[in-house]
């Protein structure tokens, strides 16, 4: 079995200024994702949070990591620019993904998507149902046919996202809307996974279902290469006409 | 039959550097591909250049435009950052955009697809044989089952682009390579079109079927609803419990 | 203005038999369906039935239709497999075909599809409310970011069908369940489009946003093409090396 | 490791009427698939053949199936439509199946797709390079960015398929031709993987690369669940209003 590095990243910031979160989150959210995830021995676990230098995601960090998993909401403005770059070209490069509910707000992901992945959004006292789409995916594997979230911030389509290459949870929510709330996509040598629950004053983190659903993820878009970019001249590999103009063609590389 | 407003943007520098490039796009690449797009009753078409003020690409003609076509190369890192991502939200609320051929590096094709966008080249005397690989979409309306530009450079696979939403045409090169070039990709509430054929040193956008591709493409890509970006939070539809903490919600927005 | 000549097929059944689906569709559904799509000038519309000869669905029919309606649930099995695989056929060679609710369970659908096209279900008192997942499409243009059924069959996910081109509606129901209610498969030359409402006990057909997708859908599928089948030697269309075996080759044909 | 346990269906009859053939692959090109998949220690390998009781594929036999890999060509015809259609359903209920060659026209493959899954061909001296389109896929593990078939059947577009949901590798042939050459869907709870090369009069499959090819696809599309078909009715899981008509409902199951 092939260990997969895992490093939580963690905003780190509710938990220090609302007691409540403090409470359901003590060490903070990424500590307790950290911990669930533990309990995989196949996996190497570690975390990083915005408030450290280059908010823990420095190139020796990111060169050793297999899966990021993300969670951020208040304070997405505060990474630096560079370092969200560096994490984007990194999942291009084969780094897997895992952006976590306010996350899809994330420099990251969003730089990874393209799009606005705006949407609409509630806290209030709706209970989540989150129906299994795709039943085969390994993302899902042990789940059964749908699960509930008793309280959570609701999100509603339309969701600002490029179709997803697989969706495979949708959620239901008790004030009338509906969410694509798990869904993958292939960017570049990545694979990067979104899934919604985890409001930062809810005990979503504690319930099995979620914890079994990101420690899937993290096996899902583990890297299997590492390809860095380049776009190079290359040379025929079948007889090519003579090129009259061969000393004359343009020098510029492609950039 | 509504009028679509066609905007031809083009870097105009080659045809200023080299004289190989001047004779065979005498006005400029971009006034051969308005010329052949005007012979379309229903386009409405102008033009706008990198040397123009912010580029020709004022809020205020993004706001009058419905299909945005882009060819660039040389130059791509002197397109404003300010510019290139005005140019990308308009798409997102609804502007076709047709990226051509080194236009696969520019940042606002860069920055829809969220990927490196590389690939392989070589200019050469390679023969591209264009095949149709849709033959039922729309873009491919009116060809044959392959068409051939005589000389072009050479893309080769891997693409890094995002799996498209629609594969509609795969080229096949003398030198031995392959590449998919043609593909659609929507984003939020644009419509996004690459085609790869295009260089400057090559008479391709005289050559009658990549303008029937081109014109195909306006009208495939053309804007039907223009939605501004929003995130916003949204009353229940549906009754809900009684929330006890109403007045405690946070009232940070989702930013 | 092209006109599109569209045919509704109805089952007929359940109006014959069942006094409360006859009060709400005196005339058979299809009859409603047809009478919709006529206040459309662009449409040519005509209807057929199960019970005609060959269910109405004779080749010279097929010919002339460009776009078929389908609206069937408790007799799929009297369809004949010889009209169910002539239908196919035609949509595979660029007819458009737009599954009407339960026909989910129509031979041509499942035979397009190639999956079981199962789900769960319930007659009940279930609100629908149809959420416009990307609001860009064609088939959503003019409506809401949602629309309401006061009542309808429920369906539920897990829906047993590849995952579509374009997932264009998504259903929220009272009774806690999702369904992708509403999406696009590209199927040979042909499109297929999947509406999930109008069940017979019902009024669906009788309102205006129900109207309104599949108005709009009968232009989206409508061919464009019409490609018959075929698996043909080619000849190369470049030079190859010498083949000393070039008499001995099999002669038999892929079939 | 998980065992997966992989039966290699062959048709088996080119083997015994042309000597050519014979030469290459004396106990039958299954059986040559057969023996390099067995110097993979986690899968346990059997094979069977057309002229068995059932085509060798009883319901026992598929029960105890994981990845069922497919090669069959002149007598498609032969396969029982009603061992076709078991095999179809058992893929649904979370078989692999991967499709080689002239598969593309097996009644099973057809069947899955929905589609013609015609192509244009030709038998001569091509060569086929094939280009690894997704480097990041499991199924390209260990290739390098393309590889060569030194002569081959020649297999053109368009091809006769629903898009792929991955598309993994695109072929080049001498002749001028392009072929989506490997490519993945899922199907119900099934994965199906389709690769190209492997006409019966060259040695393809006792090329390094194509068993690469093959072995890594066994473990791509192995099964990971096992769901029986079933259209339930099913429960509410909120409150709904009154049902006046409970009693009256229509006790007709979905069919």
């Amino acid at each position: 079995m092939t260990t997969i590095r895992t490093l939580v990243w963690g905003e780190f910031r509710h938990e220090k200024k609302n007691p409540k979160v403090a409470k359901i989150y003590p060490d903070g959210m990424h500590e307790t994702i950290a911990a669930f995830l533990r309990r995989d021995p196949s996996l190497k676990v570690s975390t990083a949070c915005l408030d450290q230098n280059q908010h823990g995601l420095t190139a020796e960090v990111l060169d050793e990591t297999d899966v990021l998993v993300w969670w951020g909401h208040m304070a997405h403005g505060e990474v630096a620019d560079e370092v969200a770059e560096r994490v984007r070209r990194r999942v291009l490069e084969g780094m897997g993904f895992i952006a976590l509910h306010s996350a899809h707000y994330s420099k990251v992901f969003k730089g990874l998507m393209g799009t606005t992945c705006s949407l609409k959004w509630r806290e209030s006292t709706d209970k989540e149902r989150v129906w299994v789409i795709a039943p085969l995916h390994p993302i899902a594997a042990g789940l059964p046919s749908h699960f509930e979230l008793p309280a959570e911030e609701m999100y509603s389509e339309p969701f600002g996202i490029p179709d997803p290459d697989e969706l495979i949870f949708i959620s239901w929510f008790t004030g009338g809307e509906v969410f694509r709330s798990g869904a993958t996509w292939r960017r570049g040598n990545g694979r990067v996974f979104y899934f919604r629950p985890g409001h930062e004053t809810y005990p979503s983190y504690h319930q099995a279902e979620v914890q079994r659903v990101i420690t899937n993820a993290v096996h899902w878009v583990r890297a299997t290469v590492r390809i860095p970019d380049s776009c190079p001249s290359t040379p025929a590999l079948e007889p090519l006409p003579p090129d009259p103009d061969a000393e004359d063609r343009s020098s510029i590389a492609h950039t």
